[in-house]
């Protein structure tokens, strides 16, 4: 029973196919290569625009990678307090763009258009205190949450209107488009999104890729990612990866049976006394309060999970669902939830 | 006819198994899993002492990090001067380091001891001109080059007295030891290195690793790593192909057939008519002058290689063997050469 | 009327004079003059105890600087929400640092012992989100508010019980000292400081120096100045001008005027309608919310200050007296202000 | 007798008084004053040309403020080997600009345009080796050398056709355009330089300026000096030194005194056996070959200056005269000479 992190789960059939194929042959280094060159198209069709598309190793550098590209050295990044940006990798943001995060005050890690004004009214004193280019919103947010696409759209506006561009860190993008019933293009550039993180380590890969729909930014993306370390030899490696994955649509069929056996959880906890959900299930991420038993009791019968430590006695457990996870594996889960309780 | 890179060959049997092994089944992201916690211990019984070892997944990030890792902050690191950091890293090293690189005039990619020594003995204006606090040598060099041994007992003797920590850039470290008939221990801390980016992507996987045998420097490893965003999902990745990479041996018998390849080829090009090897072939590169007639003659029969463009209707092609090379690969080139002669 | 900011005063006799007398003569250049290499002695007989002293050209220099020197690069520093560093200076600390400058919630700009206990708490998942290193305290802060130094003892604990170094940006030390009838051991190293931002520019110097109680970090700082461009050809003027400044104890008596004058117009405007002070007055400046039209007055009657704007017909006044301020131009905007009411 | 360096003179007269002048009364902070804001116009009339002017307090700031405004981040820039910015800035050209510093090789430290052109042609493989994007020539060089402007011309042209820009290193640009007998406009913009470093610390101030003619590039220029600690809160007092420095064309005749010492001086040391010069004579800088006993005699007769150390008995003292050196100390120093031979 395996809900630690969507991040544990291996390769997908077809993903792990294509690194066999592609790794059996030769090929020139370094991106050099024809399915390198091909991602742009294929992900301008996937997107439905003209796009300009890198594969990378790390979610960390998809982010900094992109930010670098969007935002104006020595000035301030905006985000939401908490995002992983913030909380999760360490100074990145700030070593591959030389700008300072500035985390924004929101709820459920959602920031709205009216907090984003508020703050970009207040930047201008520069150079004390240097005007933001760009801002970073999370697409599903580290709790599972959902921006609706009209309040994505506010949030671009507002940006827009300062100047700032938009970077969208798409680590379970794939989440999110199969819980809003949203087309790639609808969920990205469609609200104003200038460059994507896309996510597909969470979801049967072991690559990522940045999306640019900006395509003048994506003049910097190259001599950047090589500054830092990320202009690799088997760059085809990861390409035959991204491309596998999102051939034909299953990329968006994975993110759905996570999403699916997470609402599948929630549905037979909400029955169990003494859990209790703290946020609304929207995609693979359950944040379940718990007695230190019962979570004690969970982990006797297999289960993992990480939790938060709280102080009277409970624990907060996250659970997360990925694309592998089976409603068998779901349903043990809740066996050994009511038994605990 | 493939003599472009040994960096673009594929993976080896044994990499690719390990790959979809590990690829089938969840494990801790992050480096948190076992395969990953076993390296230290795998590459400490390889190199017959205490070792730290690191996955990454570009050379450039090996470099750096390692780098990182051993020098001061705002000081020199030097080089030999052509050093694939000083010429085809961008500005990585500066980026990683926070130093400068300085190069060193050298013959043929290897810088010696006393010209060491008088470079050391100039530096005496802090904090105008700061004092370099690590070297770094590669073996082989970018020309196919080896150090001797005892030649770099003696850098690592010079280094060592003024304080500086000793990196080797061991892109081609396999084909460097099958040629010297050393051991990986004498082949590096034997010979006084601290700390060695130890290349595997150019010998059937896609991954490299950082060595330190400086187990205090390795300290500082991980949040280099994650600032730069080399800290990976999958890191088990990695870690699973270095692991089949250097099992029971195989590894050196792979670059053991890319210098016996590149041997075949230099002893039939010696034969042929205004064909002239460049340098002693001592690994697996071999750097040859020719017409552009036979240029163009040794292409038309499908052979794959760089040339560096001379002036006076003469180009310098630069052959690289590989684990995959065959002696029926290099009888087909021979032939192309003689016929194009 | 001058009480825009304490920064726009020019220099104090002795300085000027010193400037003068060290400006006439020949002196090594980049700090290998005598006047110099005093100040170590110098400043360890003002703080009682050995430390080393190095005088900068600006204040975020002397807190970049500092920082650098205390902590260890790619982790976090932190220091209070609203504090000069994290919203005055640009990208200057991450610059000078390589961390992140993580800001805590606090009342008043003065954080407090158990908040930077629970935040400490936090902090243990590496790398992802780095453990601080350093935590920098502000004295007085930016409303002119003050540590008790009892208080401080408990942050410098708790800081030091993590491993933390502490820095205090005292742009306006000496203003803190005065009040606090505190020597400038008590203020500093007795409560825990291990490096001083030791303001002068806004108390009769263009200069101002960072103070190492910690000698060992100090090593750091020539090599570390000398990268951003801190060595300065003229350094010798800088330390006339700040041997000057301590000299027999003139520069706290300038604090203790400006203190005295804050105290006098706070008394003063305590009794006029439509004044109203939103902070104690603990050193020397003073923040009054006041009618548009008050505010037209006062600048009719040639008065400067700044004004943070509200959105209700009403401003909030800053009011900074400095070293030169004299009780008649007090009195004069008393008048102004009572008229204006 | 003082022939140390050029730096280790004190203000002229005019430089003090205006110190003085501008210390004695209040003044906006950080640049918002009016001896600031005039800087543009009166650089503008000095060049005739339109320019922005800002004032710095060290000359690697001078250099490094200058070249992160013109130069692309991630790149290279090109200097002669041996340039200042090479070997005595530690590192910071790289810290401010996040380039690398490629040195060009060279004689007497002037590059040429066909060594330029030959260099430009070689870098064609991004992202690995990266495009130079900006260009820096030293004016006069370290030595004393002079390019002459056409030579300037041609350099200016070949960087302009592979799109780098163009930065002066004018630490001694007063003893350059004085021996020149040109216009500072001729001296710079007129032979292609977009951003010069203009040296007034070795002639007489304790500040240096950033002069652009390039206009775009300025745009850069604040939040880059705020991010590095060199946005002071009394700019006005480098301010007020570099108006009075400039004022009525004192400032070249402080040169044409420094340059006509050292003709004098070397035309005395001509006539000195065992007193041999090493490079042409331009501006205020002689290498001269002398014995050891030589050597001391001249520093027991109370000659200050620094020496290069040889290995045969010799050394090569540099002398270096001033704004200040009189004829009545050269011939002191000359009698030394001729009574030490």
């Amino acid at each position: 029973m395996e809900f630690a992190s969507d991040n544990t789960a291996g390769l997908s059939a077809e993903v792990s196919e294509a690194l066999l194929t592609e790794g059996a042959r030769f090929g020139p280094a370094y991106g050099g290569d024809q399915v390198t060159r091909d991602l742009d198209r294929l992900f301008s069709d996937l997107f439905e625009t003209e796009v300009r598309a890198f594969p990378v190793s790390s979610g960390t550098a998809a982010n900094g990678l992109a930010l670098a590209c969007v935002s104006v050295p020595h000035t301030q990044i905006l985000c939401a307090q908490g995002a992983h940006l913030a909380t999760d990798e360490a100074t990145g943001p700030e070593a591959f763009t030389a700008c300072r995060l500035t985390e924004l005050p929101n709820v459920g890690g959602l920031i709205d258009a009216a907090g984003l004004e508020a703050k970009l009214g207040q930047h201008a004193r520069p150079p004390h205190s240097l005007f933001p280019t760009a801002l970073s919103v999370t697409q599903a947010t580290e709790t599972g949450q959902l921006y609706p696409l009209e309040r994505l759209r506010g949030i671009s506006r507002a940006a827009r209107g300062h100047g700032l561009k938009l970077h969208m860190d798409g680590a379970r993008f794939a989440n999110a488009l199969a819980r809003l019933k949203a087309t790639p293009a609808e969920g990205a550039w469609k609200v104003g999104v200038d460059v994507l993180s896309f996510g597909a380590s969470k979801n049967g890969a072991a690559a990522d890729a940045v999306i640019f729909f900006d395509l003048k930014a994506a003049e910097r993306f190259e001599r950047t990612a090589k500054r830092f370390g990320h202009t690799l030899c088997k760059t085809r490696l990861l390409s035959a990866q991204l491309a596998a994955h999102v051939h034909d649509g299953r990329w968006l069929r994975r993110a759905e049976n996570a999403n699916a056996r997470a609402q599948e959880l929630a549905a037979g906890l909400a029955g169990v006394e003494g859990m209790t959900l703290l946020y609304p299930v929207e995609t693979n991420m359950l944040f379940v309060r718990m007695s230190l038993s019962a979570e004690a009791a969970l982990r006797a019968r297999g289960a993992r999970f990480f939790v938060l430590p709280s102080d009277d006695g409970h624990v907060t457990a996250r659970l997360v669902t990925n694309f592998q996870t089976s409603p068998d594996e779901v349903g043990r889960l809740l066996d050994a939830a009511r038994d605990a309780a």
